[in-house]
């Protein structure tokens, strides 16, 4: 059977992934995402009503075209979890693919979001929840298989392409967690199995987010005790405690809420993205919030949130904000610019569970957005987090437990590809046999 | 009664400390340590035959000369803790003083080590041990307490001189640590009383070594459970695994001594200060090893260990060894090098429960060795570690709960001040009127 | 004679300077500068429109209040050259003090500029110009001499307090420029005849700016060997090329609009501060620039050169713009947002004759411009450029030339003191004694 | 007629270069050099003793084992300048191949002084001497021209083979240069033509060593200009003044030389590899030194020469050392351990021309030296340089000028490759068409 990979997106930088595998006439896309960046460095553009070939034009979404050269018919779209970066273009680019949109269900959930949003296309793809352990026939001896993964948001999964050439493996996003919040551990048995059983696994498209750090990304649990041990440090004060983290981040919102409880604060969500990703986590039962436990995203209600914490005294809450980026116009910013009703005051605690994604930007921003805390008092409390994108030694544990016959570096720039090359090389792969460097646009034949 | 502190040592890097405290006629002096990179620049430079009138030239030993213009008579000289960098001159300059050295129990043991290797200088002050919430009568009025804190070695305290014109806090060196391993949390508790009982703080000496990082530093918890979630990860690894860390670090060593046994391994400790160190620690009862801990120092019976090692299977063994800082002649370089009967293998790791000390000397080396064992096939596991010394929220936290009158920054370069200046004068204190910025050889007159 | 310095500001960070000093019953003031930054972070704020009092609780000016504790007479503000953290205050706090503002002539013009565009403050003292190497009768025995020095500003001086106790060298700011372009080199000699002269020198402030830079900053005329270069080097290009530079730096942009001719393009000088400080230049007789050298400022008129440029060919044209540092409003930004008729296409060469003031806003916004260009097409060259200010060695010739009995840093923050420190140290001089580190509002009593 | 490329050495990291081009039936090899790094971190390895198997294990020399592969014969070895890292490996591999080194004058020089030293093998290939702008057949219809151009050292070329299919350019290692010292510009117009002329380009190998700087690379005269006005900013000083550079950068040594006179100083030479450079530069008439400028190699000299200058006075010398990297064993570093009979005193100047090569033992080393230096009293003047190698405007320069059908980076790993290819894909090339990321030991068919 033949079977060729086009990578379509994502392999310029991390952002709009978009890879497609073919095995015979079957085709699957995995992933649609969309590079934020490239949207905000315009002043003033809404994607929401912008068409898909101006933001291919701007580098935001995948420049899909390369899928007319693949021969065969799409039966699935698989984005892989809920961040942005990976379903951001769906509810741009899905129309145009006769297929149905298969994820997990807290991804579908998220996917749901993005496709409500949407005002220039109508999007009207079959959406079909699948959990990590299950599988589904594609065609004819293809089957598609999610094995459960840890990453920064909760129901990540990697997807598995089993062809009789072999098994694809897609590796995005992941680290390796043995015991992470909320979740079950990452199931290395069965890419062990995986790297064993039939053929073996023809192709590994991986993660290479992170490849350029040492050691081994910790266990999201690390950065759980690392909160809990700074909230505890905090237990005697009787001021104003904010915090901030992803708010995608469900383990991480779901640390705080807990701690802010064991010393003694009410915990109280504010801000659109908090209340839309954990409020559907909650509804899912993806986690089991305290009853009372507030979430509110629009303005006026946020505003009357702070007024009750004012009212009845700071010391009695713990706010979770957006802004952990030190996004201008996120919570925490406001906060900093005195334009919320919450006042701060000498002393009083920001905790960043985040750290700053590294680009001049953003450092830019977050360094604004902490100097404007620091002169109403604030101290600050940052990195207190652990990444969600495996490091070196799991990247070396996952190509000794998989075995593959070829590896696709995924989700860099080629300086990030760099270290993760550098690494397989280390392993015995060849860079122009079985190693591919490759970018946006490209197909690779596999087996002809 | 005339207050007067002379800094005699250690204010202009961080390393030989020493500290002389003045109250009426009786003085006390806070360490006597050795800056051990003047030494090393040297080549062939053998301290324990040398002068100390040629250390100080060297500027690895304090210049105690100012001493003779205090008048008053030494009543005790106190090391705060075990680390070099604060015993490591008491062999030179300790005799010169007619008055004990008084320290907690495990730092006595360490000093008379020192003492031990000495071959220049006879030492016979008296060694007294007083452990953290004890106190001693120093001189009418004048009382000396030691309260227990928590640092990188066990049975660290901060002494504090208390006097009719209030306390004298020596606050070398610490990080608050409430959930500490082997030893009772930070006294926090104790300092909040301090700072309220009687005339309250006069004068709070600080450790300011890392007043430059933000935030709060973890708990050694933490780096416990970092240490944990790697080992656990490497639980199906058949080859070879190594650790390195402080030798002095106890809490540490002890970690890795336990999940050693938890991943089925039989921990083995390594390299001469490692035997030192924690021989010592385990003969007095500080911690518990299990009965076949086995610990070698001498070359001999390492390469014995090594051989039965490598007889038995290096897959049930767990050598934690020194040469964290990859220094040419530690135990980890040499491995490296293929020096010793230990055989490295494609995927065998090596951890460093440790970082680099930041300096482009370290640097250089500890490259060096991991470039030396990665060339032999090893992977790394680095800066699996937190520091033990305060950070800016903790150098925050101490001021608030202390209030001093007087402020004198320690233990640190003048540009390693300079965080810790600005911090204390967001807290009101001032440059030239209550916040000291001062030199080796200086005397402050804080009570005429 | 007692002689007292009151350090009022600037001695915090780079920024609002201004430092008093008292021989007798005269005083002179040094400096009344602004810390733009300070401004910045806050939204929609007008300084024309402030009254001082804010200005000082946002830290934007110094906080003079400290000279109603000075017993005697202002005779003399004296601004050392014309950039704003030097005269930016002027308009704000001049007034309050009975005296003339002295400065050279170019500076003189450019505090002229800031006094006609303040709208809050009415301020009449008298403007006084005086010439590097004159001198004029302060009080009794007390005589105020300007030495010419080099900085990236033309027509800087260092003043000099001759009193009977010893001269006052206030050192801000400069570099030693042995071949400056358009002005004489610095006047080492002066300096050393009155290290010797006398009394010799009492008192050295010094621009420790750039104190933490090894070696010694190079002369002006290197960074225009390199513009030089640069240019040629693209003497074939037949596209755009657009340049840009500090606006108050008249050296270089002379440098700029000589070498477009050299390669046979017209210079034309674009954006409101452009047109400001190279107008006053070119009236004054400073520099003779082309006598058909185009120099607009109002948006109107520079669209219209933009527009004449694209008609003419932009080949024919070098335009030297605002933004060195990305400011989102600066010409060079607006030009990569296509906000303006000048259109950038592939291969055009974009020059920052400039560094980045590194601070994280600063990054972040230069980042964003230069990703604006390069989204259309252009090529980058950065760093062109020499800073204005001593770095260590010439600090060390400085000290050897003056042998001055006191010295104080100033312009920079503790952390930026530290180097300084630290080499006036190595030269013999104490903190505590004859080296002060000193803050804003201090004053030092040098003789009583 | 066939045309293959084979990557065999540098093309993962800055070192062993090496490349084979087939045209038809004709082999002509590129450089072969040695990664000096490889031997150094090895204890006690000689080199000239050493097989050149052993040699290819280490990594310290081009396996060359894929030339077996290559159908045809080798006709030509072309070390393109004579730096290690092009010419190191002759002396082991050269013999293997019935073909004459083909190299200008110098490197040619330079190439014997490597033969001569060899104890292993007997290398007798002829060695012929062709200078920039000339050419010679290969083959049928084969031709090797030499281009000049301008790197860190002199007679520097890229060869260019030209085939019936197109010109294969190899452009290792240069910089555009239009101004040098001592030679003449860059052949920029040669390269123009080659571009244009008969089948364009084919090929293009390009060194990509600084791909990753911004801008473009000064001139040599700007670091000449930046060494002036440095030397002359110390015509007073009349201390000892020492400066390092490359011994191999006879411009720049060249630079020092005339500015030693012209600050009244008599240069003088010291350390082997000085004499050795600069002994061959002057025998063939590259350079025109002083007549009596001393040049000594051996230990017994040098001594002898450094006791002259002690007893003539340093003010009357200016010693030119080997040691700008901080090499333990070189010259400077020995003179800041007090090995040599030079003796340091306060406010003694070393110049340091030439930068750190970043690498974290280097910049360990260079650290321990300066340490050394300023122990004595030395004051440090680093930096005074220009690199030898195209930054990223260059690049473009390149492309633009020689519109290659092919691109292949080599001269640096994969994440220094990084930056050139973004480069190259902005100018419309793309990974796995015509822009070729390869290894080392690949082989890269062009036509078939």
């Amino acid at each position: 059977m033949e079977i060729e990979i086009a990578t379509i997106g994502g392999y310029e930088a991390v952002g709009r992934q978009m890879t497609a595998v073919r095995a015979g006439n079957d085709v699957v896309i995995f992933d649609m995402g969309l590079n934020l960046s490239k949207v905000l460095i315009h002043d003033n553009v809404e994607t929401e009503r912008m068409h898909s070939l101006d933001l291919i034009d701007m580098g935001a979404i995948p420049d899909d075209r390369v899928m007319s050269e693949l021969e065969g018919d799409v039966k699935a779209i698989v984005p892989t979890h809920g961040h942005l970066d990976h379903i951001g273009a769906i509810s741009k680019l899905a129309h145009r693919y006769d297929a149905p949109i298969v994820a997990t269900p807290y991804t579908i959930e998220l996917v749901k979001g993005q496709l409500e949003g949407e005002q220039k296309f109508g999007v009207d793809n079959d959406l079909v929840t699948m959990s990590g352990g299950e599988s589904m026939e594609i065609g004819d001896g293809v089957e598609l298989e999610f094995v459960h993964v840890t990453h920064s948001i909760i129901d990540a999964i990697n997807p598995v392409l089993h062809t009789p050439e072999g098994a694809i493996v897609y590796g995005l996003d992941k680290r390796i967690d043995h015991d992470p919040v909320l979740e079950d551990p990452f199931d290395m048995k069965r890419f062990r199995e995986i790297g064993r059983e039939g053929e073996g696994v023809l192709c590994y498209i991986e993660d290479t987010t992170n490849a350029v750090k040492k050691g081994r990304t910790p266990s999201e649990s690390i950065a759980r005790h690392h909160l809990r041990d700074t909230l505890k440090s905090m237990e005697d004060y009787t001021g104003g405690i904010v915090a901030t983290t992803f708010s995608s981040h469900i383990s991480r919102v779901s640390s705080l809420v807990e701690f802010a409880k064991e010393i003694g604060r009410q915990p109280i969500l504010l801000g659109r993205s908090m209340e839309h990703y954990s409020g559907a986590a909650e509804r899912m039962g993806y986690v089991d919030f305290p009853d009372n436990l507030g979430m509110f995203g629009h303005r006026k209600s946020v505003d009357r949130a702070f007024k009750r914490i004012m009212n009845e005294g700071k010391g009695n809450f713990l706010p979770i904000v957006t802004g952990h980026q030190g996004e201008p116009r996120a919570m925490l910013t406001r906060m900093g610019r005195g334009e919320t009703p919450f006042e701060l005051e000498d002393g009083d605690k920001v905790i960043f569970s985040a750290r700053i994604i590294p680009e001049p930007t953003n450092e830019g921003q977050r360094y604004q957005a902490e100097q404007l805390l620091q002169m109403q008092g604030a101290r600050i409390y940052d990195e207190i987090h652990v990444s969600g994108h495996l490091s070196q030694e799991g990247h070396y544990q996952m190509l000794d437990a998989l075995q593959p016959q070829n590896v696709i570096p995924a989700h860099q720039s080629m300086e990030g590809y760099a270290p993760y090359v550098e690494l397989a090389e280390g392993m015995g792969y060849d860079v122009g046999r079985d190693l591919h460097v490759t970018r946006n646009g490209n197909r690779i034949q596999l087996v002809e």
